[in-house]
């Protein structure tokens, strides 16, 4: 991330990714430049894209398009679980996944994870579109390490989203088979887990250790995408690791229907068409995800 | 589009859009800069995205993942209307769309119309992995006005595929109301037209306009989806006009099998995800689309 004025007197943040491309965004104010224990975090309101959370130099979410990033980590795997009421989240300290997970009513509680309390707390301030869901009385928050959390719970769930940063910094452990067996523990039977899956295009190394670690604990491996606007190359990945239902073959399209959650991204064709996976993508990563 | 050095003394090329949207990409050499009458045009060799053509500032192509565009605006229609023999490329210099075309045995003629020379010329020479299918006895290349062309020819098609810029510069005229009359004169019953129908998110204006345009010409409307990693915010569109097959519904699978055309993107399940759309896509356009 570089923050800094143009030559036309403009302030520009600029993330940086694999040394040979830069992404910047026309800034109209900094609204908050800080760092917590664990990394730098900076929001800005920027000419394009609404109020940006940037953590270590990274685009985190946008407002103007956070709704695609956070309708479909949550709704993909609640439309398939045939009855998920217990939902934990790790990380997503935007509140952005919580809020669309307690839009189903049939879900009783959730239980969010953040390691970073200043994610938390400058997102309720500058992102309150997202973290209004954190004061549902459905849900706990807790301020700690997700990887302690799940090796010391005694809770089981049905559903495990882990809305993490990429694997540098906070969230690589993670991305670690030992915290996948962990995972495959804390769920019951039908029990799903959602991760953030990084870009088939940049990260295709990543994707394929994580797919590999999660390998033996999960008899379903899937891959599903979206477009996310401020990522870099648009396409973006989540994994879908189950021990019972399948993505397409259980996806309840009546409870969508029935459901009338106002969507701006999710909708059925959506769901099945972010299952279709490109013959490049294919080409990496086939070998190892179940069909659908 | 902003060439320059930095601080580290690298190179990069910069595109913008929007006043608050910038993406740069780290260049490795300067193959070619010059300008034609259309046109500014500028050939690099990038250090991630191979070897990239940009005109008057946007990037037109990148070698790495070409093959995403190319494959989608050709297989899609190729693999729908009935029987496809004579394919009319408007635009397209870089030659990937008539490479794509060509790879299909049932084509007999393509006519591919490009407005300039030097486009043809510099892709000939810097990137002929796309221009490979313009030496194909049965491509004839003319170099004039695609909207001249429509005007005046006297051939029918089955397929006209727009492969064109923005609708800024040479390109404009080919988003006209009277263009897409005249196309729809030199398509057959059965005839398709596709056009390169711009990015969801940042030219939604643009999307309305086109489709209106050409809804008098045209029984069925629809928009299906790309992820173009060079293009900014990787969603990108293509306009799919027909007067008789539809995308899905007389989608011949059975003929991909058969085709045996090795594809790095495009494939029966992507084909039928395309045309998914997005909540937000479907607020913006719905009402001048049709039902897939």
């Amino acid at each position: 991330m570089n923050n800094g004025k143009d030559r036309d007197g403009e302030t520009w943040v600029t993330e940086s990714c694999c040394g040979y491309l830069r992404q910047g965004y026309r800034v109209e104010e900094v609204l908050f430049s800080g760092a917590s224990k664990y990394q730098r975090i900076e929001v800005v309101r920027t000419a394009g894209h609404g109020v940006m959370l940037i953590n270590d130099g990274f685009v985190m979410v946008s407002e103007r398009d956070e709704f695609v990033y956070h309708e479909m980590i949550a709704h993909v795997p609640l439309f398939v679980h045939p009855s998920p009421s217990r939902v934990l989240i790790i990380g997503g300290g935007d509140g952005g996944t919580a809020r669309e997970v307690l839009r189903h009513k049939n879900v009783e509680r959730v239980v969010m994870v953040e390691i970073d309390a200043l994610v938390v707390e400058v997102c309720r301030k500058y992102l309150p579109g997202l973290a209004c869901g954190l004061d549902d009385p459905r849900l706990e928050l807790l301020i700690e390490d997700g990887v302690e959390y799940v090796k010391n719970t005694e809770e089981k769930f049905d559903l495990v989203i882990v809305d993490s940063t990429d694997p540098i910094g906070p969230a690589t452990p993670l991305f670690n088979r030992s915290f996948y067996e962990g995972v495959a523990g804390i769920l019951d039977d039908d029990g799903i887990l959602i991760t953030q899956a990084e870009s088939p295009w940049y990260d295709n190394d990543i994707q394929v250790s994580m797919l590999a670690n999660q390998r033996p604990f999960f008899d379903k491996l899937h891959i599903y995408l979206i477009s996310n606007l401020t990522y870099p190359g648009g396409l973006w990945s989540f994994g879908f690791a189950s021990k019972g239902p399948s993505p397409l073959s259980d996806f309840d399209e009546e409870r969508v229907k029935k459901n009338l959650i106002k969507m701006r991204y999710y909708n059925p064709a959506i769901h099945r068409a972010a299952f279709a996976l490109p013959g490049f993508v294919l080409e990496n990563l086939g070998n190892i995800l179940n069909c659908v």
